[in-house]
């Protein structure tokens, strides 16, 4: 082989990648649009809110005062003064008596993620999920070799009784789910809170078959309305349960900063299979030292404000016809779920959204099974109110043109 | 089940870990002394060198001047005004006309290992190592459940003549191995650096039989006497070569902030396989801006300039006797190799060094076999000039007491 032969040697380094990686098609929900778009894209928080003066003032703090730690490695629990904050906002909230040894800090909950699968699965295991779920999380389970089977959700959450056949069917197979992966607040996509109901008959179900959970609590503090539900990682206990939360929608995504809690054995076996030595003891630390500052609560109230606006607007915008196709009004997060009338394509819409200038997720990745080519999942958190007004219409007008695209097709096939 | 039953719990979720997570014992180099020591332990940068002021200013002027980009999340691939600068020293440095598609920025070197294990190893899969290695990168290759084997090396780095033996017995086997890990500058533990010959030779065998090269240099920019070799990466024309970088040593690893170089494809390979939605835009854009003003070069020559004295230092002090332990006088890295006599124990000498003040790390963690009892690893990057003076009059206390009893012992068995 000729070592300057670039094009050969890349055939021959394709030919020695691991199963996993040709087995698992790269993650990327949509494509690109040609021109900028007003975008209802990622789950992406405000660009104005991010509080840029106040990391600056925390990194300053941290750089002076323990910059010799913030700057060492840290170990892969990571920060314990962050694990200890943590730990005790688990004791506040969900009355769970964890020590900082129950949180490990994770470069955000999809690192948290991965390290679960990592720490749990065998190539062909199972992963319970919401049909639909987070592209990316499916993405991780696929990249582990698992297969993810997807449980219909309605408004109050993931059908239980649907879970409770289905956990039935798989035992009877001799197949032993080993997670059951959920996200219980403002639902991504759906925007759906699980009801209390839900919870205890879906840790009922998990108890009885055996499975943990993964409760990923991404949008949790991002409530515009009603009361707090507890948590599955509090109505458990803390037994079974893993809990993943992130400074990513809160703070900011740059920061890629994260968290699990659960039982401190768990955690002891996810620490141990963590391979990258930790999470940034500076990145951490400059949160812990926001968070000591008193700033987190105050910013936290300050972005449900803004994101509760963008909300109704984009409600509002829709329209009395937009309205009717919302799934269900979400409580908090940062999605808007629609379902277009069947046999509409979600991809065509967008084809005709871009040329307007917008763009948004169609339905298809979100669901286990590829299906779903007639929902499309809007963020509202990302665009500016006026954007949000400005969109909404041209999205409105891209649905218009497909629909009636839609029309004439199926008419001119019936006339066939 | 009782639900508050946490210890029965643990016995539950103990029965789910993957089998990787089960067949890896823990990453544990060394049982922690109970007392403080002066520590040659961890390859960690001296403490008063860390560039705190210069990263106060970075991180400011990232936050006024691109703070909404450096929150953001910023994909997988990392910064690319980072990848930029990375593929501008590649191009200067190693003559490969690599783009910045070439470079992918991760969360540290042990990061970048784990990407490329986690997108070419399966189960079972052979890596070449040198035997002794770096600890962690063996308990990396093990957690993904490969195989690796180590090739003894001499005073000019890898055997290449065990190497060619060892490579033709395995395809004999049938057996093809994916990745040939080398740290050719400054090794980890032994502090050899690879000869150029050995360079050519061990591309030239590498090419023959179709195994990919993952070159960590760590350690390559503190080079503190001769002249610098060209890189595997140069020398393969970045063919067949993937090379790891860190800031880790140069700068801080609290940064946690690494790169890996490759040809384009293989990185669009590994950044498929990233499901961490890529290391931190805010620390790769505070470490790029701290480049641009031109701050990395000089601390560079800083920071060399003090780990020569420390390496100076430490071999001063382990006078005659010492220094005919010495494997080998590096040319640069943190480390030296003590061989101490055969049947003499290092962790049996350890014992003795931590009741006098002193830790350091016994040999076998370091080798693929386990053996190497009689090798011990000091770190003299992280002591003050002062703690090396004092720790190596220690250390030399615990090896002569050691040597006494074992004699003593040796003499009494004789004497049976």
């Amino acid at each position: 082989m000729e070592l300057t032969d670039r094009a050969m040697e890349w055939e021959l380094l394709n030919a020695k990648l691991a199963q996993r990686t040709r087995g698992t098609p790269a993650f990327s929900t949509v494509a690109r649009p040609q021109r900028p778009v007003i975008s209802f894209g990622g789950g992406v928080p405000d660009p104005k809110s991010l509080p840029l003066d106040d990391l600056k003032e925390a990194a300053q703090a941290v750089l002076d005062e323990q910059g010799k730690e913030a700057l060492q490695y840290g170990g892969p629990y990571g920060y314990e003064g962050l694990r200890e904050l943590l730990a005790e906002q688990v004791r506040q909230i969900d009355k769970v008596n964890l020590s900082a040894d129950g949180v490990t800090i994770v470069s955000g909950s999809s690192q948290g993620l991965e390290n679960i699968c990592f720490a749990f699965l065998d190539p062909g295991d199972v992963v319970i999920t919401e049909e639909t779920s987070f592209p990316g999380s499916l993405w991780t389970f696929r990249s582990h070799q698992a297969e993810p089977i997807g449980i219909s959700l309605d408004r109050e959450g993931l059908r239980t009784d649907i879970l409770d056949e289905a956990l039935k069917g798989l035992a009877q197979q001799g197949r032993h789910p080993k997670l059951i992966y959920t996200i219980p607040n403002f639902h991504n996509p759906t925007g759906v809170t699980q009801s209390l109901a839900r919870r205890r008959e879906l840790l009922e179900l998990a108890h009885r078959y055996g499975v943990i959970v993964v409760e990923d609590d991404a949008y949790g503090d991002l409530r515009y309305d009603g009361e707090r539900i507890p948590s599955l990682f509090s109505l458990s206990g803390g037994n079974g349960v893993l809990k993943m939360g992130t400074f990513s929608k809160t703070i900011a995504p740059g920061l890629r900063l994260g968290w699990v809690t659960g039982h401190e054995k768990v955690v002891a076996s996810l620490t141990r299979m963590r391979l990258d030595m930790g999470t940034s003891p500076f990145v951490s630390r400059v949160v812990a030292e926001y968070m000591r500052q008193g700033k987190l609560a105050h910013h936290i109230a300050e972005v449900v404000s803004i994101y509760r606006k963008k909300r109704d607007c984009a409600l509002a915008n829709l329209g009395e016809k937009g309205a009717s196709w919302v799934w269900a009004k979400p409580q908090g997060g940062f999605f808007l779920w629609l379902e277009l009338p069947q046999g509409l394509d979600s991809r065509s819409v967008l084809e005709r959204a871009h040329e307007l200038g917008v763009g948004f997720i169609p339905g298809p990745p979100f669901f286990v099974s590829g299906d779903g080519g007639h929902y499309l999942r809007l963020a509202f958190s990302f665009v500016s109110l006026e954007e949000i007004a400005t969109g909404i219409q041209a999205l409105l007008q891209a649905i218009d043109i497909t629909m009636n695209q839609h029309h004439k097709t199926t008419a001119a096939g019936k006339g066939q």
